[in-house]
């Protein structure tokens, strides 16, 4: 059942680092997202893939995570992401990738989870930085990096209650607060 | 497998409009965006569902279909949607929703797939207008609407070749070229 996928679907930041995720895998979830729908099928949306320890280092080094954890600097060496896709914006096809980057992100973590990862959507990216460091030609505008690996790390669903950030708790377990069903339709 | 689910969600623009969809049905759906990531944990959107003849008219008024389909003005009476998720961004909470609105979608659509279902996501509205007839508060902005119902009609996807603009048969066979997984996946 999908909703068992979107349900195991947690935003994933620690992980077995050294379980590698390899290139035919990568490649089998850039195709989920490139079976997904792209608006005006324009289908500017490019991805880079990495999973060797020299390239991981270098994205590692230009990502923020976790914003609400404030005492929290990301993953340490030996809980990073094993493998990660860079997506890129084919600016020569149409700087205009409307949602498709979302609708593309959310195929391959499905993806993921399906075949045992998990991952992360990490939109605080030294984009600049990391496009001249990894020698990305300058008409592939970085969009955002999915962080991939086996999670090693328990992540909860909470009610509601005021405040949407998450939190880590005494046990290291990641709290992530969603609105309930009812605060989310509108009655019109 | 995800893929036969990724496979077979199209987007789809004629439906057998008598094949209605329950409200209930609709929620579920809602409920798989509910729980699918949100940038910052903000799930700024919310989501007016519409299953009526009357409501589902109103709607139909306002939208655009199917660009490269220049003769074609959308589907005729009958074809139509038996439902939509009309989805909104309660800018009280935030006026940023990133990419939330793709990943949401793609839940929405696979998860309509998976049921049997199949739909469209539509961002040619009349925002303005749309918003003003069916009385939606001024915070709530429209972002996109999805079309969904029980699929009449067939999509292939094709080989890309120069040009990404789909096209109609003789049958009325809807044809989308996809970009192959050599082009978009990028070699440093």
């Amino acid at each position: 059942m999908l909703k068992d996928l979107i349900l195991k679907n947690r935003s994933y930041r620690r992980f077995y680092q050294d379980k590698s995720i390899s290139e035919e895998i990568l490649s089998e979830l850039v195709d989920l997202a490139r079976l997904s729908p792209s608006a005006r099928n324009a289908q500017p949306l490019k991805y880079v893939l990495s999973n060797t320890h020299e390239k991981n280092s270098i994205i590692f080094k230009h990502l923020s995570w976790a914003g609400y954890l404030t005492e929290w600097h990301g993953p340490e060496e030996g809980e990073r992401p094993s493998a990660y896709i860079i997506m890129v914006n084919d600016t020569a096809i149409s700087s205009n990738f409307f949602s498709d980057n979302g609708i593309a992100s959310q195929s391959i973590l499905l993806g993921a989870v399906e075949k045992g990862y998990g991952g992360c959507i990490i939109g605080s990216v030294e984009r600049l930085q990391l496009q001249r460091e990894l020698e990305i030609p300058a008409h592939l505008k970085i969009v955002q990096v999915i962080a991939l690996g086996v999670p090693k790390e328990e992540v909860v669903i909470e009610e509601f209650n005021k405040d949407h950030k998450y939190w880590r708790d005494m046990k290291e377990v990641h709290h992530v607060p969603k609105r309930s069903l009812q605060d989310i339709i509108v009655k019109l």
